[in-house]
């Protein structure tokens, strides 16, 4: 059997038989001829045939006569085609793949997410999704930093007692994992530098359209920092890295019109007690949605930035492993990256002295006890570090300007939805 | 503040006062003189000075001369140091972390993961375990497949209703995923070729080497196959990547004396009916642990490989969505990779008729209705598609030669433990 020709290479293959194959994306019976469009991982191929169409999204091979054709779609066309059907379509698809926009609502697109992902603006979407791991990971491994997977079921419901989800874990209960903050940490003292693309959890009771019950965390953890700034500083080489891989699909970049922002060599920082006085003269210790975007917007106007980073949190809204800003104690060495009038990042410099994490316990009022396992690493010398996470669904999301982060998760799990 | 230079880069600064910073690996106070060994993420920094060293796993930077000395580690050391404390170790480690050799018992290691982590031994394998993984996305990407993230929560535990993991999911019960089978095959539909890197779940009830309740699982699907050759193949590239991916990190190789194998262009393969007989006529429908020792050791003697393919499994002991075997029904076009006396990796063909599903589910008495979502792909036209399945801390324990599944992942997870 000859070897298998994707649509995209037609082209090259001019005066030759070969085999192409995919999804019947569209068929069209005229008077006197059949337009069968072939769909396959790479594009699309017309098939010049006549007789009836096989229904659509019925998988076929094809054998025939690459033929140029300047109207049909890269420039060629199969002719003198013998087609084979690989797979039935014995449903037809919720809505036609084959229109230029998705005519169908995001619960139909859900509902049917393993035939309405084939839509090519859907599709599309994940190659962007994976093309901005695959950069982020680059980036991390040119810094130095080590990949690692970490637990996702755990002991206790650490970070924030609310929003987990429990198990039944052999009989005893345990949780899943809302993040691996303290893996990572652990792990700074074994590698300096980590990363881990991984799932987590949150029970979010809220049905919204930034919420998810499992999203898909870009994690970082850097050691030997001289604080938070050291951190930003490694998350705009992520990003950059994400941006330049995401840049390489250009096919899908084009498709669904994203306007990829540059990423400053230095991404514009505003401190968040300044920012409460831009926002004229606020006193809050966090800054709400409508803030962010009011940031943002400023961002781009002053900077011209689509980016923004906003530091020195007032610790009483961060957790307790957070440092706090050596100048005042009521601020932290963290920040929040705003993109695009989101919040996109968290991260900052974590405490790192067993002492420091025993007071902020105290201060909080919380039990060493609950943490034993935690703190313990804190006892066996470890560096000044922080990190950082990226939501990737978030990422994706703003990337692409579209609203709901369900649009590009591929079966999304939420309040109401456990299925496909 | 000078820039800080890792141990590794200390050779060609030979004249220059540097910065390096890490954690005090030993400490030896001698009569005139005191030697402090600092270990980076890149290797180990004798310092010469005088006077009380810190204690082990002091977290230290220090800048000083860097001096030529033949006898030194890398052939360099510090002079004329100024030592400064970045993070104090308050307790000494369990077991001392610069014995060339792991002093301690594997339940104490895991006890204290955070620090026993940093013995070079124990940390030398993760990063053969980051490399592997680094690897098969490599190779998969060099096949056009996209990576994709897939739900660790699902609604029915369908692909085998033991040992699975309950979870209260806002008030209705829900599972954690034991493989992303089913999402992968749908993503066929979309990308032909996907792969992913997760975790998966287990509710293992039994103590064993080889069996954790959270592992890492690189699975891959390949759409538009022959059959399960084609699967095999790809396997075949992955195992070929990892290892040439593992193989550039030659410290760490060397450090835990690592005999890489050669994979051979192609995997030797045999039948699971001509392995009976080769077993002495056996007449079993799965191989036991020993079968698999056996036939490794014969594929290596007869072919010189650590790889062998055992193909076509009854089809009585794979799951309903096998494909069977064109010639007989009985076996299956399936496979398992055995590696160096175990079973690395599970594969083969899947069915992609609609129809086929149907009769299989029928076959096994099973009701369509449990399977609605995951058929309901099937029925919108599917490639002939298949796939595997390689746990990464098995493959990195067979590859090292440990002993215990547990000595490969950073956290295990089992019937006792859920800590650290």
């Amino acid at each position: 059997m000859i070897a298998r020709v994707l649509s995209a290479e037609l082209p090259s293959h001019v005066g030759e038989r070969v085999r192409v194959a995919g999804w019947v994306h569209r068929g069209r019976e005229l008077k006197s001829v059949t337009f069968v469009v072939v769909r396959d991982r790479s594009g699309l191929t017309q098939v010049v045939t006549s007789g009836p169409a096989p229904s659509e999204e019925t998988v076929v091979e094809v054998t025939g006569l690459v033929t140029a054709n300047p109207k049909a779609p890269g420039g060629v066309e199969l002719t003198e085609p013998v087609l084979t059907v690989l797979g039935e379509a014995v449903v037809p698809p919720p809505f036609d793949l084959y229109r230029p926009t998705v005519p169908a609502t995001l619960p139909t697109i859900l509902d049917s997410a393993p035939v309405s992902l084939r839509h090519p603006l859907l599709r599309a979407r994940f190659e962007i999704s994976a093309a901005s791991v695959a950069g982020f990971r680059s980036a991390l491994d040119g810094l130095g930093a080590t990949e690692i997977h970490t637990p996702k079921i755990v002991g206790s419901a650490t970070e924030s007692g609310a929003n987990v989800f429990g198990i039944d874990y052999f009989g005893r209960k345990a949780f899943l994992a809302q993040s691996p903050q303290f893996f990572k940490q652990a792990m700074v003292g074994v590698f300096e530098r980590v990363y881990e693309v991984g799932p987590v959890f949150r029970a979010e009771p809220h049905d919204t359209a930034r919420h998810l019950a499992q999203y898909t965390s870009l994690d970082a953890e850097i050691g030997f920092i001289a604080d938070h700034r050291d951190v930003m500083a490694v998350l705009r080489e992520a990003i950059a890295g994400m941006l330049s891989s995401v840049a390489a699909r250009s096919e899908a970049v084009a498709l669904l019109k994203a306007e990829l922002p540059e990423v400053p060599a230095e991404i514009p920082a505003i401190h968040f007690a300044e920012a409460q006085k831009l926002l004229g003269g606020k006193d809050e210790i966090d800054l709400a949605p409508a803030d962010e975007r009011w940031l943002s917007e400023w961002a781009l106007r002053e900077h011209g930035s689509d980016f923004l980073f906003v530091t020195g949190y007032p610790m009483a809204k961060r957790p307790f492993y957070t440092h706090p800003s050596p100048e005042d104690p009521n601020y932290s060495n963290s920040f929040d990256l705003l993109f695009r009038g989101l919040e996109l990042v968290t991260g900052g410099q974590r405490l790192h002295r067993h002492a420091d994490y025993l007071a902020a316990l105290a201060q909080r009022g919380e039990s060493p006890e609950a943490y034993q396992s935690y703190l313990a690493m804190f006892a066996h010398g470890m560096p000044p570090h922080g990190g950082f996470a990226i939501g990737l669904e978030r990422w994706t999301a703003r990337l692409l300007g579209v609203a709901n982060i369900r649009q590009t998760t591929l079966f999304p799990r939420d309040l109401h939805r456990l299925t496909p």
